[in-house]
């Protein structure tokens, strides 16, 4: 192999493989990038037996070939050089990286041990990059980073009417989005980290594909899959959720920096209590050592005055994805949960549910 | 107590005594901040019987008074208002903290309980806190984060001539700047720490005060005082510094760039081999995992071709402070340190003494 690039071209294809396939330190093999070169330009790709990414780039090829090396030595490198191009050859037993001055030289690893990266399942449908991430973004980071129960650690992504309806939960709070796409027959839950990646990558039209065991996402040049999580997903139709008797509308940001800064002082529980009076709704702290604390939102109430507690950082992450809008708080009495959606319309219309907390003990 | 102030002018006050004496869990009394209101304005106070910090500030004092509250949650609270003015009031058992639609209130400790703030000792000169805070950033960093042998945990600041001289060393390398200012008969070694965050506050003129055991700086509206550090502090006067055979000029920044990657491929001791040529310096280093990785860069060599073996995070610590500079090595054969200085003018020259290792291993 030998082939000349732009630096960022590679640096960059390099960097978005690892994220999308971190490195497993337990084996080489499977933590190695393999470099194919060929006619097409180059591509940089992994497969870990869980998941697996490919990115392409353009690149000048002298001399096709294929190598492994290992991942992170190879990206940060790239990551480093400052100059504009850079020449990948293989050299003896080494795949060198050179540049003005300079010589970095990796040692091959065995192609023949790498189980490579086979093409993805057939494509099932479309969904624009942009309005995929930001539900994404949201969503699966309200799945659980606790792995050891994969159906709270995934995003269940559905197919319904003209929708891609993706959900997570880590059973006390539940995210669901509504993205518009043309999507036939999909039903699978994805591992939320991985998804979470993709938020930040993914650019243009995305293609999602599924088979049997596998679901896959494509964009400009870049093909990741995983093996699809297996379990019952809790859907929000096992809730109950057609109690509301108080409705609170007032601005995300005000509750959000109020919530901040009340939760200053709340114990190690974190319980803010809400309370919802004429025009305003009220949040209270209290922690043996901080002290108490108070304070005020303007709002619009309608229906009743029930007021749940809640915990703090599951608030405030409620809010965020509701930053600069009018939001409305629909409060069901008894240890039910809270829905917060926006008032706007919006192009990916936001759903999240909130279980409420048993009040702060005197 | 009963003032009102501008939030940011509080938050700040608050921030730099928090900074400047960090809260010890251990005892709630002695991580409190004291609070005095006067006709003078309102000043936050700390002392956790090694350091004691004072930040006056403009406040409309209503009444005069005095309290200790927890300096954690004040902070913290004082950060996060968003409204221009602030109220702190005493209401019964608690200091309230009120601004629009919002009260927080925090408990009272007893000030009879707290050793409050004694009077710095009497001055013995002034040093311009810009050129203070630009030797104290690399000094400080040279110094051990092991505090366990306090004499490498501290920079030692001496009277000479008409400089305040700052020294450092971890016994690795050592740093040594020159500042100029008028002090008289100082010669202390004080926690590097402090010093480090005093580099972040101090602005305008700086006043260093000394007695038998106490060490202090004020500036602006902050005085910041420590229990000097005992121990005889390994003077550079004590190393070989005059069997040079070998110099070396280059660009800091070339040279950093470089090792920064090349130190991509060295092993767990990070060694990095310098290699002096005619009109280069080669870096080299090996990893048995990530391989090999070799750079030259341009320089004006002089003398000899002693190439040493160093430190990959000893060399950049040590060229950080040199950016944007051309610098000279000169290099000394055997294990004998090798010391790095601007080739310009600098009106803070810094020193910076870096110990050889043994080479890599073959």
């Amino acid at each position: 192999m030998d082939l000349t690039a732009t630096t960022t071209a590679l640096a960059s294809a390099a960097a978005d493989v690892v994220r999308l396939v971190p490195t497993r330190l337990t084996d080489p093999v499977l933590g190695g990038l393999l470099l194919t070169a060929g006619p097409e330009g180059v591509s940089f790709a992994a497969n870990d037996r869980e998941r697996t990414a490919r990115v392409t780039r353009d690149a000048l090829v002298h001399t096709d070939g294929e190598v492994l090396v290992p991942a992170k030595p190879l990206a940060e490198t790239l990551r480093a050089l400052d100059t504009d191009h850079v020449r990948l050859v293989v050299e003896g037993s080494r795949l060198a990286i050179r540049a003005d001055g300079a010589r970095f030289a990796l040692p091959l690893l065995d192609t023949a041990l790498h189980p490579g990266v086979p093409a993805p399942p057939p494509p099932c449908g479309t969904v624009a990059g942009a309005l995929l991430a930001r539900a994404l973004s949201t969503v699966a980071a309200t799945a659980s980073r606790d792995d050891t129960l994969p159906v709270f650690a995934g995003v269940r992504l559905r197919a319904e009417d003209d929708a891609l309806v993706l959900r997570a939960t880590d059973r006390y709070r539940m995210a669901i989005a509504h993205v518009p796409a043309t999507v036939a027959d999909l039903d699978v839950l994805v591992p939320a980290q991985l998804l979470a990646e993709v938020a930040k990558q993914a650019t243009g039209d995305v293609t999602l594909a599924v088979d049997a065991n596998r679901f896959a996402l494509s964009w400009a040049n870049t093909t990741v899959t995983t093996a699809v999580l297996d379990g019952v997903f809790l859907s929000e139709s096992s809730l109950v959720l057609n109690t509301m008797d108080t409705w609170v509308e007032l601005d995300a940001d005000s509750l959000l920096n109020a919530a901040r800064r009340v939760s200053l002082y709340t114990d190690a529980r974190g319980v803010l209590q809400l309370e919802v009076a004429d025009h305003e709704l009220r949040l209270r702290g209290t922690d043996p050592q901080a002290g108490e604390a108070e304070e005020s939102i303007k709002a619009t109430v309608e229906g009743g005055r029930t007021g749940p507690a809640v915990q703090s950082r599951y608030l405030t992450d409620a809010l965020r994805p509701f930053a600069g809008k009018r939001i409305r708080l629909a409060i069901q009495p008894g240890m039910r949960a809270t829905v917060i959606t926006s008032t706007d319309p919006e192009d990916v219309p936001l759903k999240y549910l909130m279980m409420p907390l048993l009040p702060p003990r005197q």
